[in-house]
């Protein structure tokens, strides 16, 4: 049996379900972890949720795979809606059904059968030349102004200094730096990399609360996203880049 | 000529139009009254606005029976939008108009044709064994989050102790125990009676302001609400239970 | 080298994208100025925005004229969104160019060819008898409220008084009397013309915040709008009366 707040278990899923619908989810002794690719294999989300962040953790040694039907699970967040609430999650193996309570409602929910949902990817190994520290609040404004003007966006980041971010209209050009905080490290001769914003946009969104970020990037290479939205909560987003054809 | 306060006058309106779009209309010496089948046969609703809840109400010995469009009552409430206002509302009766005014705006009226307009039902005289008393914003709340997972909820009334709703997803399963007040009646044995969402949400949206409210429920019986959103304003809804069919 | 409040900005691109979606802009040694009127040729608007209403206006001594895609400009205003920001544009002549910053965010805009925009028209110089003085905010709301009702009003202006809104539904009749403020005009005789409610709909929303203005009309005659949203800046708009047909 488990106890988290309302507003842990949002956070959780709102992450995992800013790039797919579904998930394999391991509950593990030390916690709820999870990695998933969406169907384009352009994003993915690796997530680890600390047993520290439970308000009670009572598992077993074993490790449990489930399917994850994020909808359903933001549904049963729907009901039960008070943030400051705790919510109890009991599985109950002998019928292979999950019953969720916040004391008001009871929620008893048929998890997704793992093996149909697409295998955890493993999260490529990059080294990547750049990674700058950044509010995440600030690349989040950033991204929803440069969704305004095109539907993608140029990361560069030079020898010293910010990251810009760039989007192209039509007609028209957005440029904005984003501030480098302590602790970046800029790459020896300067990177650039395209994204879809659409991506980005879900992604920022989610992370918008977690307060400095990581962007890891290289050159045509993927960004990834480091940030930790509640203390010990790691998580990571990856990014594949556009590739650049003519016309593009 | 009644003037009475634009808030008590869209309650009025409010209540009928959650179940029918039109209504024939009672103004008699002793307030206004309707009651209302909607178009499927399944929802019924009975209201009765006393002369108490009216700031003048100067109406002769007859009885007038005009044909109510909420549609239109509704604009004109979206009109003559403070609810504080005090509307006055004069019939014409050799112009077959009414005269609306909240002395910012002049709303004259061609009531439908009462013939025109379905026939009054009878309320049918139920003998129902159990009669909860609820929080009319609990029961609110419950409807409005058993329809995120369903479209019907089941109605439980047991022996001794609360109302429980029920609703089934395609996979999952919400339950809430409703807190029974002072003065609830439970049967001698449990009942159960299953209802569309659709009617429900409806209802209990136009009711919640009403604080405590009686729900009397059988097996699969009616359920109806009882209800006094205003001092005296003495109101009813009654709901037809849906047949289970095999495959429902 | 211009800058402007982004307010300021804003309200200037809201009242001429009330009328059409892309002006004639003249970027003068005064300030800026545009006439513009829509494809169905029944509103106009008379735009003047000196030079006084900038932060800074260091422009040459020759008129430019460019075509201004308000679309544009206003998602340009989404990604520089706050109101209090300065915003810096700076015409890159030999680029064809318009570089606009608020410091925050870079934007390069390419304007429409100015040939390629409907050629300004000639604001009819009409002598309307009646000119009345308004609440901006008052005739705003009578026009949501008459919108309610129907698709058409008439404005009465009779010998002493107010000016009267009239809306027909397909039963129902909507009247307003607006307040006359000192200083109106009232003519010889009623005067009586109709407008689409769709046209006044925009007209009095980007309006709203004005203070007073000046509503001239005559007998089945343009209505003619005159006001200052901000001190100095001087606007008219005209709409062009319905033409009653049988039927109508």
């Amino acid at each position: 049996m488990m106890k988290i707040s309302q507003e842990k278990l949002a956070t959780f899923c709102g992450i995992i379900s800013a790039i797919v619908p579904e998930c394999r989810l391991t509950i593990a002794p030390e916690g709820w972890n999870t990695q998933a690719v969406d169907t384009a294999n352009v994003a993915m989300v690796s997530a680890n949720l600390p047993k520290s962040l439970f308000e009670e953790y009572n598992e077993g040694e074993d490790k449990v795979e489930v399917g994850m039907d994020l909808q359903k699970w933001k549904n049963m967040l729907t009901v039960m809606n008070d943030p400051k609430s705790i919510i109890e999650i009991e599985q109950q193996k002998s019928a292979g059904k999950i019953r969720i309570t916040d004391g008001r409602y009871t929620y008893l929910h048929t998890p997704l059968d793992a093996n149909t949902v697409r295998k955890r990817p493993t999260m490529p190994l990059l080294t990547l030349p750049a990674a700058v520290k950044i509010e995440a609040k600030e690349i989040q404004e950033a991204i929803k102004a440069l969704s305004v003007i095109g539907d993608k966006a140029r990361f560069t980041c030079s020898i010293k200094g910010g990251l810009a971010l760039d989007a192209d209209g039509d007609t028209d050009h957005l440029n904005k730096v984003l501030t480098a905080l302590d602790g970046s490290k800029f790459p020896d001769e300067a990177v650039s990399s395209l994204f879809s914003l659409d991506y980005l946009r879900d992604m920022t969104k989610a992370m918008k609360e977690s307060g400095t970020i990581t962007v890891s990037s290289g050159h045509n290479h993927p960004v990834r996203f480091d940030f930790e939205p509640l203390e010990g909560f790691e998580c990571s987003y990856l990014v594949a880049p556009r590739i650049e054809q003519e016309g593009d």
